[in-house]
Parts: structure tokens; C-alpha cells; sequence
């Protein structure tokens, strides 16, 4: 008890520090040029499928990486993901400067996207969200598992992000850079992280799939707490490994026909 | 047994007595002057937000103090909150005695406003609702506890009001001042009091902030419950009071942008 | 077991005989002239309303006695209930003969309601329903029970209805006057009555009082479950007799401002 | 853990083969020529019906045998289900090939269906869906059972489909005519089956209840789900055989009121 309470003492310490070290008013990087317009419409829509599905709330976000530069990502200024539209999306360095935030506030937590961005060079897209169905999964010790084949990436293995173990105590907030690189370190070279009391971040090599597997992500975390209470503890027959490996071979395998329904759905209702 | 069927009678007796005793057709209070426009803008925008994220049903209501006297607080007139208007709003004294009630009807449960608002200074609003996921804590032995970043406010705790200590058998509405100062009591210096076999009574140093609690003082509630059933009573991994003090401290940091987009969808639908 | 087989055969007879007394074709009884216009308003929200909460799917049906005449009763031509309009509503005695059916179908299950009103004077209106969260509540071995001041009504009990008492081996419908007052029956002197398999039917002193013990029935369900979950069969702090009864004495009390705005959606949004 | 591991390489083996025997590019079958348009209109509508009721995500699809020539089934090009129109319903063969695909992209587990004609000349209409409250039960070993009349057809079986036996470790969609032929000897002469980590099949004589049987078949889902959680394993009072067979005798027995009360909402609404 003494050990931990030192521990978390600590860890209040860093996290104090990092506080004030938020790297805000530096340098503006420079543009790696216009993006392709179909890439931002993309990065729109994402923002509206993942909000009207219920993925995202009012806070959560989605970046691409650009298509001239993988050392720059795209994201939106501080807005609610439902109404993001195409003037809203600035770019970002991999230190998390913006090129350009035309005086607009930006997320707080954006230093995630960067930092993951660094050291994933197979990653495309990321997504921040507090999707309820996670949160439970965050703070029980019951891991994630591949219910069906539309979640076959969670084999792949979904670990959980404890802050206190990087930062002893916070508010939770990916607010700087070492908080990101945690953050970053805890995904490794998985498909997405739970973080405990705060919620998801998912990766992947584009932003179809990303959005395909924060939906699934949600759903599945549904269906795996159903399957378990219903056996009370019991068996559960998941995907075998092998079978999540030949689903995930068929790289967005069918994803563009629900990619599209999710797109003319959520654009047609302009916000959810 | 027999000591709780007497103090059951006892109850009764008081109940009785307190309603005949509901203090209608008072002489009317002073008015404080016209309330801010922004204000009353921003109550009616909290009673439809709250109506269409499914925490307010017909029958509950949200009040503001007013910004030019302590000692007057905004409420609509008795009226299903997705339908409130700036027109329905009134004043009331601390009292709960309205200014003016242009002849309409009001909220039989006013009395936890005024009563409120006497001992509790800081607040600056508060929400009364019905949220279905909030019910059962309010009749089961367990205490909602914050399962992540939203819901932080929790780990200051939420007590459970049970009327029957207050006044016996009653049909639950708190229907007059005694009423609202025992639920004043009960919530003490808490941001949310449950009330057993009724619903929640939440507060808050601001709309938007009581809006927020209010969201997801239900929406915990549903986590908890999911969080609970799959580890049977197990372990569970709740914010640290810490963690929930320093989330606390930073004031609606972020809220603004999730408080704009509620605004944005509740406004637009007209009701939900 | 040869005793319950030799039951079920029993009653397999009765059933068959059943099906064959349906009374069609009968002569028409005589109308209780023109129904007030509000009440025909109120029967076609009540309809819409039900369905928008999502208590009533394609097949339920609601009811209410003529104002002119208690010997007579209001319903729908057979319509799912979102479409109701009031030139949909048809007149019938309480033999469930139609004053005139105008060539239209009619509900096969309309004999619960005559055979209802027929024993019960109190009864003004009446709702069937298969409410998805009723429909456990019929099958398992624990009864309802009041969670919340909305839902006090269940205080005054809800049997069940086993259609297997009465005629043996059916297709569950109320499709006869022998099986109506089977159902009347088994309601007694209460308010609601789950049938086993099937459904559940509400009565009412009045259309919105019928549409509130719809809606909180089946509310009061899904919350009775969820505190039932979470503390595996442990203690509940249901409503006290007492309580409910004292709630049940304000009649509609409060519910006028519920009943406007559950109208004035349903209505607004043509169907749901 | 040999002979499994055996098993599991020899399936793979036949998975592989399979893989390749996909019979793209054949000749075109000949056409029977035009179909019903009310049969079109109605397939549209099933498709719709379904997305809009949450049954068909933006994967699944439905066809109906063609009325001119038992040998010809109609099926969407590869289009998510609640944007289905006239125009996109191709004809097919029983072995799969469209007799012409006017340059469209087919649904990859178009087998399933001609699989299925082939076995059940019972069989007019055929829904494959992921309808997540069946994928619990795909995966534990607890066998659906039917909670009320509406879900009657479940006494009649449901079993569940192992990909693993038929073929060991593949990415478990019915991309061949051999897997469809192990689905169409999975699923027998029953109403519908299971596919393990997958989703669903249903059947049926018409297409109305075909959209009947997949909406209950997930319903039931959910609230067999509630009973089996409350009860903790203990006892539930499911349908007889002897009422779901009475059930199912009347064919379609008011299926027509909610047949075109779903036909109404999902065409109105344009998709959902």
C-alpha cells in the first residue's frame, strides 16, 4: 500500500509537469501541399458515419495521413465530428502542428494521432472515440474477442491503455506528446487499444476499414458481453485465429459496399 | 416490525399534514428584471437537449438561477420539455412562489428548486428527471461509482433519497417546501441525488455542465450495470477519486464543443 | 404426466370446438349514434402514440367505450395502429359484432376487448399489446413489480394468462368470445395481464391513463430486469403498496402534460 | 489435439481448393423471362424492410424465386439492401450465374441461395443477414427456442452451420457452390439456421414471411436472452410444438396487416 501510494504520488508528479508541458504555440510547420479532395470528402464523411452510428460523441475525432506527405495527417479544427465538412480540416505535422489552425481551436487530444502516426507507418487512419459498449471492457479483466467475422480484427488483439502506469494520476486526456507516445507504445502494432475510463483509439490502412472497425469494435464488444452473460462465464466458441487471418487477408473485402451505404446515409442527413 | 409500522403511520400523518399545506396562491414575489437572453436561451436549449438525448421524459424539468439575483430562479411553465419555448419561461422566487404565472400552470414539483438553490450556493442549475437507467440504482444496494472521464462527477458521490424517512407513504413527488428541503438534505454537497422509486434530482454551476451530468449520470448508470453483470460482482476498475478530482478541475474544459452540437441537433428537430 | 396429457388432449377439444363458434356474419346491432369527435381523436392518438413508443407493432390494438353508450366500444378497422385514422374507427357492441364493418376486415382478436368490458364497468379503455419487454416477464416465475412512481399501477397486480388453462393446445389468439372471457377472467379487478407467450393487455379508466400504463409497463420491465440482473435475484426496494396506492388516487394526475406531448409527436410525424 | 490440428489442415486443404473453384465467368444461363413486377416491388420492399428493421446491414441480401420458372431466382446486384431498387434485381441460375449481370459487381455469397433452391422446392424467398442479436447463439451452446406466437417457427429448429466442419479454416463466407451446398444440408428442412461466428440464413414459402421470420427470428434473440439472464439458467415456459405448429398452420394469418405497415414506413422513409 505504501509502494503504491508512492507510486501514484509519482505519478501525479508527471503528470503535473506534463501538464505545463503542452508544446502549444510553436513553429508552424510547413504545407505538404493540397491534399486530394476525395481523401478530405472521405475524411468528412468518417466523421458523420462514425457519430451517426453512435461511435463517436461530441468529442471524439478522425485523422488521415496525407496522401503527398506520411509525415503530415489531416484532421478537423475542435469540432463535434457530426458537423465537420470539408473547410473544417487543417494539417498537422507529426508533432501535432498544426500547418495552418486559421485561429481555430484544436483538440486537445490530437497529440495521439502523431505520436501512433510516428511509429505506424502502416497506419492510414486513426479514430478516438468513447463508444459506451468499450468502456466496460476497459475497466474489467475480460479481454476483447472476435465474436464474428465482421470484428475478425480483434484477434489481432486489443490491449487496454492504463494512464497510471505512464502517468500515475491525470485526467485521463492524451494532452501532450509523452502521453501520445504511451499511447502509442500501449497499441504497439495492434489494430486498437482500450483506454480504462476513457474509451477506444483504432488504427488502420485506410479509412474504410478504419471506420469498419470502429463499428465493429463497438458492436462486438455488444455481442461478446451478451455471449458471456448469458453462459455465465461459460464457453464461447470465437473465431479461431486462422479464420481472423483469412478474413483480414481480403483487405476491405466487401467493405466498399457498406463504405458507401454509410456515407450516403450519414451525408444525406447532414448530422446524425 | 411493529416500530416500522408505527413510523410508517407517523409518516403518513406527516404526509398528510404537508399536503394540505402546499403553499399555492402566495402573494406574488418581486421581479429580479429581465433575465439575460442568452440565458433563457440556453435553459430552453437544456430542456430540449435533455428531452431528445432520452433523459427528460414529459414530466420532467430544468431550472436556472437567475442571473441578476441570487434569490430568483428561471423554470418553464408545466409543459413536456422538448416543447419549451423562451415564452414559457417564468421567475420564482426561493421560495418557488412564481412572479407571474400568467396564468399558466406549473411544475407541482418545483419545491426541490427553490429549496435547492437556499443552501447550495454554487449551484447555478438544476435538472429533475425520470432517466430510465438511473432507477434501478435507486433501488438496489449498490452505488453508482464513475466508470470513465464523463461520468467523473460520480466519484463525488451520488446518495439515494428515500422519501419514506422524510414523510412515510407518500406518492413520491416532492409536492412542497419540507419536501424539497429534505431532498436538499439528501443531496447535501453532491452533484446528483437518486430518488428511490422516482427518478434524479442533478445540479450544477452551469447549464452546459448540468446538461453533461445529466447525460451521462444515465449513461454511467448503464455501463455500470453492463460492467457489473459480466464480472458477477467482480472486480472493477473505477476512476480513481484523483483521477475525478483533476477532471473536475478543469471546468467545462471541452464541453463547449459537445454543448454546441447538442444545441445544434436539439434545436434544429423541434422536439426530438 | 398422463393427467397433463390427458388435460392438453382435453383441451386441444375445446380449442377446436372454439375455432369453429366463431361468431362472423351475425347481425348487425344497433349503432349508439355518433361518438364525441375528441374521443375518436384520443382513440387515433392512442394508436399512434403507441406505436411511435414502440409498444404496439403491426398487430396490437386499443380500444374505448362509446361515450353514448357503455354497451358499445370504438375500434379500428384491422390496420397496424401507426395508420389509424379516424375514419378507420368502427363501432361494436359487446359481442363484438361491428354496427357496421363498411366490407372492411376486422381485428381477429377483438373478443378480448367486448368480453372485457362486459365485466368490468370501470374499464373505459383497453390496449393489446406484444411489447417486446413484457413478453420474458410471461414466461419466467417472477412477477412484476413496481420499480417507479410511473409504473405504481403494477402494484395492483399483473397475472398471467395461460391460454393452456383454458383451451389446451391453441394458436394463442383471442380469436372467440369463450377465450375473451377466459382473458377477462384471468384480468380480474387488475390493470394489466401478461399472456403467457403471446402479449400482454392493459385496461384504463381513460385513454391516457391506458397509454401510460402501456408505456410504463413495459418500461417498468426491461428496469425490473435490469435491477434483477444486477443483483442476481438479491433485494429490490419495489414501491410500497401503500405508495402506489396513493399514487394511483391522483388519477391522471400529471398526466395531461405527458399525454400533449407524446400526442403532438406521434401525430406530427404521421406514423412513426 | 493431433487429430485436431489434422482435421484442421486438412480443412484448410478443401478450403483452398474451394477457393479456387469459384464458377465466375460461366455462360449465361437463359432468362425465363420478366418477372411479376408485384413480385419485383416486393423483393425491393423486403430488402428495405429488412435494413430499415435493423435486420441487414449494409452486407446482407434477400431473393425470391422467380414466378415463371422454379429454376431462376431473383437477387440484387451487389448493392446494400435499403438502397435496392427495381432496377439493380438481377435473374440467376440455380448454379449462381446471372443470366446477365449488366456489368455489376454480385454479391460474393450469392451460393447460399441457389444452394437452398436447389434442396427445398419448399423454399420461395431467402434472407442472409448478420443481425446481431442471433450472432450471441451462434456461438454458445444454447439452442433458440420460441418465447411467443411470433417466433413460433423456431419450435420447427434452427440449428447451427460450422464452417469448420464443412471446410476448416476459411474466412467464412459461402463463396463457393460448395459451401452453399453444406449451408443447404446445414439447414435441412428447417426454417432457418445459425452460421457460427457469421450471422444467419432464413426461409420460407413467400416473401412476407420471410421478412417475418428474420425480424422474430431476432427479436426472439434479445428477449430469449432476457428470460435465460434473469432466470439464471432456470426455467422458461417456451412455445409447445403442438401451439407453434397451430401457429404456423395459418399461414401468413394476419402477417398482411404488418406486411404492409413495414412496406409503408420503409418505402416512405427511402432507406432508413
Amino acid at each position: 500500500m505504501n509502494a503504491e501510494s508512492a507510486k501514484r504520488r509519482a505519478g501525479r508528479k508527471v503528470a503535473a509537469r506534463d501538464f505545463t508541458a503542452t508544446p502549444r504555440g510553436k513553429a508552424r510547420p510547413r504545407s505538404a501541399g493540397p491534399a486530394d479532395r476525395q481523401l478530405i470528402a472521405d475524411l468528412v464523411a468518417a466523421n458523420r458515419v462514425l457519430a451517426r452510428e453512435g461511435v463517436l460523441d461530441g468529442w471524439g475525432h478522425v485523422s488521415v495521413r496525407h496522401d503527398q506527405d506520411s509525415s503530415r495527417y489531416l484532421l478537423s479544427r475542435s469540432l463535434a465530428p457530426e458537423f465537420v465538412r470539408p473547410g473544417d480540416i487543417l494539417e498537422f505535422d507529426l508533432d501535432n502542428n498544426a500547418v495552418d489552425d486559421r485561429g481555430h481551436g484544436l483538440y486537445t487530444e490530437r497529440f495521439l494521432h502523431g505520436e501512433i502516426y510516428k511509429v505506424r507507418p502502416d497506419v492510414v487512419a486513426i479514430c478516438h472515440c468513447h463508444a459506451p459498449p468499450v468502456i466496460p471492457f476497459g475497466v474489467i479483466d475480460v479481454p476483447l474477442k472476435p465474436m464474428y467475422h465482421r470484428a475478425a480484427f480483434i484477434a489481432l488483439g486489443v490491449p487496454i491503455f492504463e494512464i497510471r502506469d505512464a502517468a500515475g494520476m491525470t485526467d485521463l486526456l492524451i494532452r501532450n506528446p509523452a502521453l501520445g507516445a504511451a499511447l502509442a507504445k500501449s497499441i504497439s502494432d495492434k489494430p486498437a487499444v482500450l483506454m480504462r475510463g476513457h474509451g477506444a483509439t483504432v488504427v488502420a490502412p485506410s479509412l474504410p476499414r478504419l471506420v469498419g472497425r470502429s463499428i465493429f469494435l463497438a458492436l462486438n464488444a455488444t455481442l461478446q458481453a451478451q455471449a458471456m452473460i448469458m453462459t455465465g462465464g461459460g464457453a464461447i466458441n470465437y473465431l479461431d485465429p486462422e479464420e481472423a487471418r483469412l478474413i483480414e487477408a481480403r483487405e476491405g473485402y466487401g467493405l466498399g459496399r457498406a463504405w458507401e451505404a454509410w456515407k450516403r446515409k450519414a451525408l444525406k442527413s447532414g448530422g446524425r
